[in-house]
């Protein structure tokens, strides 16, 4: 079955980021292959250009949409399972097991889409993804991330194809900076940012302040650079983003605002692109300079994010067809 | 009018479950049924089988969908009307009368399905139904039943259905029993499902500890048996549900753990199905070694929630080309 | 481009009347007007009419429909702009910026609805109606007026299609009155309804108690007086609406129940007509007698909603073709 889950579920990261290029260029052209099948969206929390772009993309391949809110449309639900001589007994806050629920859902959708973020509390509980694979489990269908508790797929598939169309330069320098946040973010896009670009040709530098290492199966063959001003020297693509530590687990440790990107940072580049996958804060994690300067890319990132779902889209859905 | 609201507006219920299982073979026979209609959801609860499933169906009869939780995307409704002298004056929480409300929904849509829970505070308030009674007075559309104060009719058919598909005699005997939970659930679910069950070619019988009663015109000729382990002898159908008191009016009167349904207690049957509408909470009604072996069809239950909706819709839409 | 936010862009008023007329007569006649297009609404306030209608008429012209609950479903939107020397610090509960997310949205979008309520706080800035300016200048497609702070052109525009069905004199009398309530409501439906009857062949009339004067830039050349009684003389069409005071910006002055609308006081008009945009709240603003009796036409206002909508989606995809 085609899940679309992580970089792991991509055979040729090229060919997908052509399929995505070639949908924006031709949205209906493959209308007749979602035609007469229905896609599930479950949110378990917030979402903006993903609830859109995913139903977007999903309709413009001819498929049926469905969306929940999860919990608030819904039932809460178990995802936790019993164990011998263990059982989990549902006396809780939770009526309905993922079990049955992803079942019941599978029924009705030929793919389910969901999101679902890291709490935070846990690392261990994070990091297993257990809503993810409580669905592959029990659902029967493919299951399209649309960000989980560790990665965003969609989301870094959209940054490829930007860094594909604006890169000048075969191989260009790519640096995913860490950003200032009063907030506890989770590290899924940085992870997943991480694990897409060491799949691309490009040079991955990744900086930012000592105790917010990220896990090293994402992070990879990618240079670590502490000091950021010299990580973003000759940059091409310059990627920012808050994350909460990894060692210490969901932890604000430091709130350092020099970390900020801002013009003067940006002339370290060599005429480097801003990228951010939104949403942002204004002049806590990026000066308006750079936003609404000529080298931010966020906007057309995020009108990536249709033909990054539709690429992934027809991947599951012409892997049904085999 | 046809409306869909309970077992008194099925004509034929053999040729309503055949219609149903047409449908499950050729889900899209019917397209052109509904095309140019409109369906409107209302959502005064939760829901997830009911939603997806009478989403899907609609838009398998080429019914364009508009969904609301109401009173979270609209407005409080006020469901009283003055009497004689007695003027409701709404100076109140809701903004909104279903006067109004109701009419005007009927004005954008050609169907109106609605779900309301019984609240448990006053039986007879529950019991009559209110926002059925004011939708079908002055919506002007057929309404359909998505679960009422009392009943829940689209659940009972796909239940038809499923025992229609699994029996394995010609008058199977099927056993509602109650299930221990410590909330307060509505009767809706077991009501309905012994108003349907006494229209099948069944034997029906009910079991309960004292005090959880049903009401007479719903439990009809059904034979009711307080010893649960004497109810399940020879069954092929245990259906399984808690619901609250009706005669002490929606109180917990017991939360008795041996009601649960267990492996143990299915060996009494006769090689029974185990069947529950769902969400189920487990190893506090029902063991995981039932719903996880081979004799749950919950799954398959909610499966046909899809084709029990589209032969409702079915029936509705053609009530209106007469 | 055809944004349709208020009357200033409406070229022809009787053209538009007539357009929404056509399409009640014949709803589909332009389904392939939206074709392969989308149409985003974005609701920041509740909505039961505009909601339905909107996506009704919408789905009438052949558009794809997405729809958000802003806040609910994605994130708090910070509306404020930097200003020299003074930037924004978005350090507060809105996470993302109107400049990002207008400009996102509008890349999925071709057309985007807004709905916005004033928040009778600061009358300056209600005024300037800053949520919709914002998506104007950055989201870089036509916007659509679903209530803003300040109007509400769709509801104004089903008011004058249906005057213009049930008007019995060549220049009717219309009076808009206030009318009680105990709770502080936005100007906006008043302020559109001068707005568009001053475009109308009508003699209008506005009455309300003393302190409830309307913005004059919306009262234009109508008649104001304080006498209730006086005003209804003749009338043939009675608009009613409460409103908070915009002199005292957002507080409610009186609550005299003297002014609400009964059969007495319609027995002073010409036979007239009542109309309210609605939600309407019984026996507070208007009598039962009233709205049950043969002069409301509340329901009929409310059915042409979809054709003021499908009327002004039509201006703007045209508006899109030249």
């Amino acid at each position: 079955m085609n899940h679309f889950l992580s970089i792991h579920d991509v055979q040729d990261l090229n060919q997908l980021i052509t399929s995505g290029i070639i949908s924006k260029r031709n949205p209906f052209g493959d209308r007749k292959l979602g035609q007469d099948k229905t896609i599930g969206l479950l949110f378990f929390n917030s979402s903006l250009r993903t609830r859109l772009s995913t139903q977007k993309a999903a309709q413009n391949l001819g498929l049926n949409v469905l969306i929940m809110n999860v919990g608030q449309d819904g039932w809460g639900l178990e995802m936790e399972e019993s164990l011998p001589g263990m059982p989990v007994v549902m006396d809780g806050a939770n009526a309905e097991h993922v079990k049955e629920a992803a079942a019941v859902i599978g029924q009705y959708c030929d793919i389910i889409g969901i999101r679902s973020f890291a709490k935070l509390a846990d690392q261990e509980k994070d990091y297993r993804e257990l809503v993810f694979e409580q669905f592959k489990k029990y659902a029967g269908v493919p299951i399209l991330n649309l960000e989980s508790e560790t990665r965003h797929p969609l989301q870094s598939l959209a940054d490829c194809i930007t860094i594909e169309e604006f890169k000048v330069k075969a191989r260009p320098k790519v640096v995913l900076t860490w950003l200032p946040h009063f907030k506890a973010l989770p590290q899924a896009v940085a992870n997943s940012f991480c694990e897409w670009m060491n799949r691309m040709d490009v040079e991955l530098v990744v900086t930012h302040p000592q105790g917010y290492e990220l896990a090293p199966e994402f992070v990879g063959n990618a240079e670590v650079v502490y000091d950021q001003d010299k990580a973003l020297e000759g940059a091409d693509f310059v990627y920012g983003k808050n994350w909460s530590s990894f060692t210490n687990y969901g932890q604000v440790l430091v709130h350092d605002p020099s970390w900020m990107i801002t013009e003067e940072k940006m002339a370290r580049t060599d005429n480097g692109k801003f990228m951010h996958c939104l949403p942002v804060r204004r002049n806590v994690k990026v000066a308006d300079e750079v936003l609404d300067g000529p080298r931010s890319l966020v906007i057309e990132q995020a009108a990536n994010r249709e033909w990054a779902a539709q690429a992934a889209l027809k991947e599951i859905l012409l892997g049904m067809q085999e």
